[in-house]
């Protein structure tokens, strides 16, 4: 029974339902699951353990890689389940309840996560639940489509969950490099010197005794929710490729780049597949999540190789990665999220950094996070791991949302996530904006007049030269500085009536 | 003639005086001076070059470690000589210059400047002027109580012109191990175990033939400004001392705690300087300034080790220093400030971060350098490459400041430095708020009650409850957000009349 897939005998009689396994939690634990945006994570214990929670109070403190797929989060932030949640999330249903306060989230960088439980500033993991092709005749797991914080939460959990997809091919063995950071202060520096390497194990160890239950399921990862790229992403994308190429000329950079590393979310993704028809080859990825355009990327012969956690694809690509997946596992390893976002590394190999931003300001202050400066929309996952330690920190946004009713770029962003100390180059449709050593007051007008809509340009100038006229390293006008958030919030739109 | 202090004899006919020196330079040159919190400083050429640039055009972009001491920035920003400044600076008259958009300052993370010099981010550096306590047989530069950038600024200029300090002992020659990354992609790990590790050599080499000129002084570097700890730094001192003792005791750090890493200023330095009345010993410092206090540590018994960039120190403290050198040279070393802020060693060793606010928020996001939100102070110096790399990250501020005009817990800061993603711990003279693994509604009752001033606690209990009804992840009052700075400046405080 499973006899490839479960190849330590005796483990077998740990097989049980979700259900079962669920029995093992208790009110008040910290649980650490597998998953990196809707890839790779558990699919029954979540549902079995909303069930348990409709019926009796349970709530747990919920660690995972990032985002979770199979509304998860949805249907155990519905339940009841999760009171605390941290490092990433992407859930409307969680989203409302962590706004509203019931539920406790903590926002962190997502290389940090595991060195946080390493050093005792979080609880330790009660119960580590992970999704695994494979559990090997040492009781090695066997991840499947993300590592994540899956070893760092096997390793200091009390208990372990194996979900055994049977969904998830066993072919997927070989495609991991399973490393983790000694504890201090023993630690040697961390030996990877390129994005192909590989420094660890193809598995994650485990004392088979720890293993406490194995729930077999047969489901896929939710296929990504990115849209297609639309002509304000493939304008985004022109800039991003015509800056590079200006680099590469000017001999910054070489003419196979550096490794790139792209956030999660549709303009990310644009910005890569444009890259398909870019001058550049030989190019490598050292990032989080590899999405669709690392693969078609692949496919073109312009991507040597990618280094990621996890790998989040649409319906088509997800079947054309599984049924290549030999030629794929020569060009692709998923780390640890410790290890992709290591400042380390990430330091070392000068990673071109390309993430998304809701808004930014007139200085080049980002807002990844909050809507109106108040509501969390999903985190700063590895945006910041990535921005303040790479080589080149790029951020893109469209330059309206809700129909131009809100301007991207506003006098001052009503959240700080990056700041301008490590924003490099700021993109959107209708320009990039290159901040490199440039002082505040340089910034503004090449931001206003290469980023922001023609629209609101005017309204930007006014504020920027008032400013200026009362003076300051960064000229703002601190009672107004607010003003277009203020104004959306009570009269739907930034614009000035 | 200084024999033992020049030791290459070929370089003998590049002694020149400061004038001759300074024609070297021309109108719009980049120039990289050494030079890191008032030590090591170059004394002569600022001034040399200072009195050229009030008779003839000549403007430049000046680079240093950090702060420069003997009043050089406020002299060469006097004489209209710094059009463009980076990274750091502590004057009056530059900073008014700053505030005013006459000197456009780039205020950067202390490690990154070398980095963006390496690849092109910044243009080249056309002179560097070093200082030295001698010049080796091979034309090697031993620097003197700094290292800062200096290295740096070698590798990459055309030419170099060395300031030969005779105020400065030869003995300061084996106090600093120099090392530099290598360019990408070739770049190893830095093997770097611990703060007292040597990786390097003990001075900067250089081709004598790019040595253009050699200027003898004698004079010492500007003594440190710190004010002696007063009844509030001594409060904060014990907060941290407690908190750290009591990590010690869950056994989440070691009774040597971990290398501490302390910023410049007052409240820093009484910190440390409380730790000579506490129970830890076997203590290292991994840090980029040594003040008063490390000298203190280090004769109490307590400190075994400090790593930094530079040493800045009171009158007292420097002669004694300068007595005992051969005894102290035993247990500090300088660095590059590129390793000693480097990102990669501070995650390795898991440094703790002790770093002064100017004002921090309900939710723990700090301000380190704007004065209402627009007036630079000094800089970000290292502190966000200790905050956000570190294990432990501490910010400490007096909870009010002008009489009680100003609190500096505000309910949103006016301008973000440090996120609330990188901020532990904040500490006033009323108490220590730990935010480990905290949202930001748990963050603010805790800020306020433990570190605000009672007088300002009611005002700011008010509008967290008034934000927590509109809700959000991260409440707010967008529209008040900042009226506290607005009153300020209109009314001359922050009390509400």
């Amino acid at each position: 029974m499973y006899s490839d897939r479960l190849r330590h005998a005796g483990l077998r009689g740990k097989l049980m339902s979700a259900a079962q396994a669920a029995e093992f939690f208790r009110d008040g634990m910290t649980v650490g699951m597998s998953g990196f945006t809707r890839a790779g994570d558990a699919k029954a214990l979540p549902a079995a353990l909303a069930e348990r929670a409709r019926g009796e109070p349970l709530r747990l403190t919920l660690l995972t890689g990032a985002s979770l797929g199979n509304d998860s989060d949805g249907l155990m932030a519905e339940a009841g389940l999760i009171a605390r949640r941290l490092p990433f999330q992407a859930d409307a249903t969680l989203r409302r309840k962590i706004n509203d306060g019931a539920v406790m989230f903590i926002d962190q960088h997502l290389s940090e996560t595991a060195e946080s439980l390493r050093s005792g500033s979080l609880a330790p993991v009660d119960i580590a639940v992970i999704e695994a092709a494979a559990i090997a005749e040492d009781g090695g797991i066997v991840p499947t489509m993300a590592v994540g914080n899956s070893a760092s939460f096997v390793q200091g959990a009390k208990q372990v969950i194996v979900e055994l997809n049977l969904a998830a091919p066993a072919a997927l063995e070989g495609l991991h490099d399973i490393y983790l950071p000694a504890d201090r202060p023993e630690r040697a520096p961390i030996p990877l010197a390129g994005p192909s390497q590989r420094i660890g194990a193809p598995r994650i160890a485990v004392d088979p005794e720890r293993i406490a239950a194995i729930v077999v399921t047969d489901s896929p990862d939710s296929p990504s929710t990115i849209l297609p790229p639309d002509a304000e992403t493939a304008a985004i994308a022109r800039h991003v490729i015509e800056f590079l190429a200006g680099e590469v000329e000017c001999r910054r950079l070489s003419p196979r780049l550096a490794p790139l590393q792209a956030g999660i979310g549709t303009i990310a993704n644009a910005v890569l597949h444009g890259l398909i028809d870019s001058p550049f080859s030989g190019l490598t990825m050292y990032s989080e999540v590899l999405q669709d355009s690392a693969i078609a990327l692949i496919d073109s012969g312009q991507l040597e190789f990618a280094s990621a956690s996890s790998i989040t694809l649409s319906k088509d690509m997800h079947e054309r990665f599984l049924r290549d997946i030999e030629r794929y596992r020569e060009r692709i390893v998923l780390r640890p999220q410790e290890i992709s976002n290591h400042p380390e590394i990430v330091r070392r190999l000068g990673i071109i950094a390309l993430n998304t931003a809701l808004e930014f300001d007139l200085y080049g202050n980002v807002n990844s996070t909050h809507v109106g400066g108040t509501h969390m929309m999903n985190g700063i996952g590895g945006s910041g791991d990535f921005a303040r330690n790479g080589q080149l920190s790029l951020f893109v946004s469209k330059s309206v949302a809700k129909g131009g009713d809100i301007s991207s770029v506003v006098p001052m962003v009503s959240h700080v996530d990056h700041t301008e100390h490590d924003v490099d180059v700021l993109v959107t449709e209708w320009g990039l904006a290159d901040l490199r050593g440039l002082a505040p007051r340089e910034r503004a007008p090449l931001i206003i007049e290469r980023c922001a809509h023609p629209e609101y340009r005017p309204a930007l100038r006014a504020y920027f030269a008032e400013a200026c006229r009362r003076g300051g390293h960064t000229p703002h006008l601190l009672e107004r500085a607010l003003c277009w958030h203020e104004r959306y919030r009570t009269a739907g739109s930034m614009r000035e009536s």
